[in-house]
């Protein structure tokens, strides 16, 4: 069975087995149970639990072999000693993937620690069972309705197009919420702990394949031998785009990531350079993170790094052309025939220079109409981002904007600051429309550049 | 009279003119007049012009000098070419200040209007009648209910120690309302425009005797003279934070701030150094701005760069760790006392290293007292941030650190994240103890960051 069929069974099990399941909320055996059965998930459920003969209405199982059917997930909870013991029952079962969320293992820094995870890591091998952690959280599919996490918030996360694969759990939940509360959807997203078994490289390699999946998050503190994931990862952008937020990048955290997930962080500019190499976007925070993925998930690379700027007002019209000056992005500079057509709809108090200040004619549905014909029209634009606020903001410029700019397959993206400003009607229309909305215009911006980058990345790559 | 008696004249009118008051409310002559009567402004207001004689239920005047009260503030509205004509009835009539929103001067880029410009200050210096603008937004006082600008969200700012000066008018309410959506107040605020008569140097002298501010924010897109504001930065930096948003920053962008506000945006590298030298602490983006001076306004400055991360989860602690190295803060070595209190109540599965992993201790209110009595006792502790997430947030650690953190005098910064979770209520227990809270980890040391950042200006300076 190869990885992508098998990875298949795993985030789409027939049926799931929770190995230390338990009737006590404090457990992390009975989190894992309620979530899967809270969330909808129409595969068979088996609580593992030699005390029990029932846990939430379901029979329950003194062992894993005890169970009549097939398991092709199994989730183990059980304490350190017992995971050995646990692992093989998966492989003689004929178990597809086990999610093992104990710790206890290389993430001790201690030699006992080490050998107990690479004995695990063996009979898993050798077998051809797929082991996910140790240390892990679990994972998550919101299009099969399962959410095989201890994270109750998991199972009502956002259905879209997005896939996560980190290496924390806490971070994995924390990328999650934070593209969830931004209106971005998750294909799939697994935490892979101490990466005991399954690691970057392939998780990478089946969300290349993955059909839901059109643009690939990672969350690295560390990797043995970067080379694998690089290999894979210069096939896989010329498809996909790949972003990285990479942690314990310097002294200070590096030590953190040794006892968190018993990773060596190794040398920032070592993963820089590596990531620039094979086509992977790294960004710095988790911030920028979500901007550009956000961007990548709505919308199309662009064919250039010229940007035109359409701005509400004068003041954060020029905070926008720093800001794209700063993430290498050039000002468009508009044809005599756009600066005319532009010039004879927008107010004389405003510059139609690059930016196209609007201030004074939000408000006019056929006017904006042509701004947006006129930037996109022109042959210099790549790209365009357009910034509203309170004050300015229009449903005849929002109007137009939507029902316009999809048409020229152009990336565009728009901001609705300042940040806490309820837009949430303006933002609903245009990200019904695929056009991104930001908080505030300088995120707009990272949002454009990944585009930007990302389309340089394709023909870099193709 | 010296310069802060009369901006108190002009902050706090007892009799305010509008000239060109207008009954079309798309009249930026109307807007005013609305503005300053809906936010329940209680001096005297005088609509001016010839065509009425009433106007918002109040005596319209055919001019100026036919008003029988004093008048401290005038706002003139009238087109370019009978600027001349107000500012000198203004002049004539005594007025204090003169807000001259009207465009079509030095932002021109003619010798017209340069030349217009510099009539318009010299009747104004000859007269010691104080020019704010032209091209500008008009000036906003929360504490006394006056908003006295064109845009009607500016009359439901919060009112607070935040003072603002921007040069952009756009810029200038996109800030105000920023920090608003942040919960954080504004003492006062003004739009400086082309700076025909009041300019940076002036209006910083006058925030830093101002009892209503703490903390100053500056947007700048060009000086002519930046030695006269160094000058004053210098001395107020020893009592208040002085933040810079300098745009303009790029050969692109400075284009932009010529035909903006008239301004000669200049090198950045100039600027950069500049303000490093007198104390003034530059921002690269709204968002940190933001951060910066929510902190700044909430809490003391820091005496050192030590900080302890106390983080409700180990993959966003070691993520905050990077970002701390990033923005030059040291990580804090605790003490053996400190680590053993730490120990003893922190779950063995979790790291009291620093950072300091609670992620599975927080509902417990004895041990969340104890984590941050033994971290802000640690004399090797300048400094804490807190990073709590929707699945690690809990009342018994908010309640712990509510309580206990403000006695200490250290600073505290907390993250609520990821961005977008609703964190309303914890946010308000929080911030009405004076502890600033961020929606992710990175802005929460943004903000700690600038604490230690003004902590160092204060001892170089005093």
């Amino acid at each position: 069975m190869d990885l992508t069929e098998q990875l298949n069974h795993i985030f789409y099990p027939k049926g799931v087995a929770v190995v230390g399941a338990s009737l006590n909320p404090e457990k992390v055996g009975y989190m894992f149970m309620a979530n899967i059965l809270d969330g909808g998930f129409s595969g068979k459920v088996y609580p593992v639990n030699p005390a029990l003969t029932e846990a939430f209405g379901l029979r329950a199982f003194p062992s894993l072999r005890a169970i009549p059917g097939e398991v092709d997930l199994a989730i183990i909870v059980v304490p350190a000693e017992a995971a050995i013991a646990a692992v093989a029952d998966c492989a003689a079962k004929g178990v597809k993937g086990a999610i093992l969320v104990t710790s206890g293992f290389k993430e001790l820094g201690t030699a006992a620690g080490l050998e107990l995870q690479q004995r695990l890591s063996d009979i898993a091998h050798r077998n051809g069972l797929q082991l996910i952690g140790p240390n892990t959280l679990g994972l998550v599919n919101p299009g099969n309705n399962l959410n095989a996490t201890f994270q109750s918030a998991l199972g009502s996360v956002k259905c879209g197009n997005v896939a996560v694969a980190a290496q924390s759990g806490g971070m994995c939940h924390f990328i999650i919420q934070a593209l969830s509360n931004h209106n971005v959807g998750i294909s799939k997203a697994i935490g892979l702990g101490n990466r005991g078994g399954l690691d970057f490289d392939g998780v990478l390699a089946y969300f290349a394949e993955d059909e839901e999946t059109t643009a690939i998050t990672l969350y690295i503190e560390g990797l043995e031998q970067p080379r694998r994931l690089m290999d894979v990862a210069r096939k896989v952008v010329k498809r996909k785009p790949v972003l990285v937020l990479k942690s314990g990048r310097t002294e200070q955290s590096s030590r953190a990531t040794l006892s968190h997930t018993g990773a060596l962080a190794g040398r920032d500019e070592f993963y820089r350079a590596a990531f620039r190499q094979c086509g992977i976007m790294a960004v710095d925070t988790t911030t920028e993170l979500v901007d550009k993925v956000k961007a990548l998930a709505m919308q199309a690379p662009a064919a250039g790094d010229r940007v035109a700027i359409i701005s509400g007002m004068g003041g954060p019209g020029i905070v926008i052309t720093d800001r794209c000056s700063q993430l290498g992005l050039k000002l468009a500079q508009f044809s005599p025939a756009t600066w005319q057509r532009l010039r004879k709809v927008v107010s004389p108090l405003n510059s139609v220079d690059n930016p196209v200040d609007i201030s004074w004619g939000l408000g006019d549905y056929e006017a904006s109409c042509e701004i947006i014909r006129a930037t996109m029209e022109d042959g210099g634009v790549d790209g365009v981002t357009a910034s509203l606020d309170s004050s300015t903001i229009s449903l005849p410029f929002t109007r137009a904007v939507t029902e316009i700019a999809p048409g020229y397959h152009k990336p565009m993206t728009v901001s609705l600051g300042p940040e806490g400003s309820s837009a949430i009607v303006q933002q609903h229309l245009f990200e019904e429309k695929s056009i991104p909305t930001y908080p505030v215009p300088e995120r707009a911006v990272t949002g454009l550049a990944s585009l930007v980058q990302y389309g340089a990345i394709r023909r870099r790559f193709c």
